[in-house]
C-alpha cells in the first residue's frame, strides 16, 4: 500500500541490527488518520469473508485491531500476555517466543470470547517470524473456531514468518512487506 | 450515559471483593459498536477544547483511546509499562501502584511524543483510585504539556480517585460513575 510505504520511508528509522522503528506513527504513538486508512484497506481485502471477531494480542496490536473490527462492526478480542507458566481458569493459552524481547510468554484468551461458531480475522501490527500469529492461530484451533486469515501492517518478508504461514495455506495480508532492509535502503515487495 | 449504564447492568458481573468485571464488552473483548458510541460521547464533552494528543496506558485503555483520538483526528500515544525500575533512554517515567495487581510498575513515554506544545486528553477504561491517571498527568507535567482533562469509561466513585482529581481542579469525565456496589446492586451517580 503506497500510502504506508511512503510513510515508512519518510518516518521509519532503521536502527543497528536491522531493527525498523515506526514508533512515531504505528506503535507508541499512533497516527489515527493513517491507521483508519490502513484499516479501510484491510477491511476491503477481507470484506467478502464472514468475520465474526477480530483477535489480536496486547499491547501494540490493539489500536489497529480496533480500527479494523469497527469496520466489520464485530467485537475485538485481545489476548493477554503472562510471563507465568501457571495460567489458571477457563482459558485457552499458547506459548509465544518474542523475537523483540528474547523471552517466552504465554498468551491467554478466555474460553467465553472465542467459540467454535466464530470466524476470526487475526490482526497484529508487525509480522516477523510469525510467532505471535502462530500463537493466536493455536488458540483458534483450541477453540474450534474458523480462521479467516491474518492481517498485519508491516511484514518483514526477509524473516519468512509470513511466507511460512502462506505455505501452510493461511491467508496473510500485510499492507507493506519489506523484502530487504540494509541500512537506510528499504526494498518493498511489489503488490500483486 | 444511559446506554452504558444499561449495558453494565445487563452484562457486568460483580465478583467477590466488590470487583466489577466488564470483560465481555469493555476489556478483553471490546464491543466496537458500543465503544464507538462511548467515544462520540467523550468527544462531544471535550470537542470545544483544543486536543492535540490523546494519552493512555497499555493495555486495556488503548482501544477506547484510539476510538476517541480518531474523532479528534489527532495522534494517540500509549505509555508503556515496565516492572523494571531501571528505565533508560530519552523518556518520561512515573511509578504507578496497581490496585488490581497489587504491584508497582513504571509507565514510560518517549520524550519525542509528548511536548510542551501539546494539549492532552488523558484516557483510560477504568478509574478507581486514580493512580494510572495521576501517573499520566505526572508525565504531562514533566513534558510541560497542557492537561485538557481526563476521560474514562467507568469510574468507581466510591473509591474516590475521580473526586480527588476533581478537587485538585482536574476536569474528569466518566461515562458511568458507580457510587455504590453491593453484590448485584449497582447504584450510579446521577448525571448533571
Amino acid at each position: 500500500m503506497k500510502l504506508l510505504e511512503d510513510r515508512i520511508l519518510k518516518d521509519g528509522k532503521v536502527l543497528e541490527g536491522n531493527i525498523l522503528r515506526v514508533d512515531s506513527f504505528v506503535n507508541h504513538m499512533m497516527d489515527t488518520v493513517l491507521m483508519d486508512e490502513l484499516a479501510k484497506e484491510m477491511y476491503n481485502r477481507y470484506k467478502d469473508c464472514k468475520v465474526t471477531k477480530v483477535l489480536t494480542v496486547e499491547a501494540s496490536g490493539i489500536g489497529f485491531a480496533y480500527a479494523v473490527a469497527r469496520l466489520f462492526a464485530c467485537p475485538m478480542v485481545f489476548a493477554k500476555k503472562s510471563r507465568s507458566s501457571n495460567v489458571q481458569g477457563d482459558v485457552y493459552t499458547s506459548p509465544v517466543d518474542s523475537f523483540t524481547h528474547g523471552k517466552t510468554y504465554n498468551i491467554i484468551v478466555s474460553k467465553d470470547y472465542i467459540t467454535k461458531d466464530d470466524s476470526v480475522l487475526v490482526i497484529d501490527d508487525f509480522l516477523a517470524l510469525g510467532n505471535a500469529l502462530k500463537g493466536l492461530i493455536s488458540i483458534l484451533e483450541q477453540a474450534g473456531a474458523s480462521l479467516v486469515g491474518a492481517g498485519t501492517i508491516i511484514e518483514k518478508g526477509y524473516q519468512k514468518g509470513g511466507d511460512g504461514l502462506r505455505e501452510k495455506g493461511v491467508r496473510v495480508e500485510s499492507l507493506a512487506i519489506i523484502d530487504e532492509m540494509d541500512g537506510k535502503n528499504i526494498k518493498f515487495r511489489p503488490e500483486n
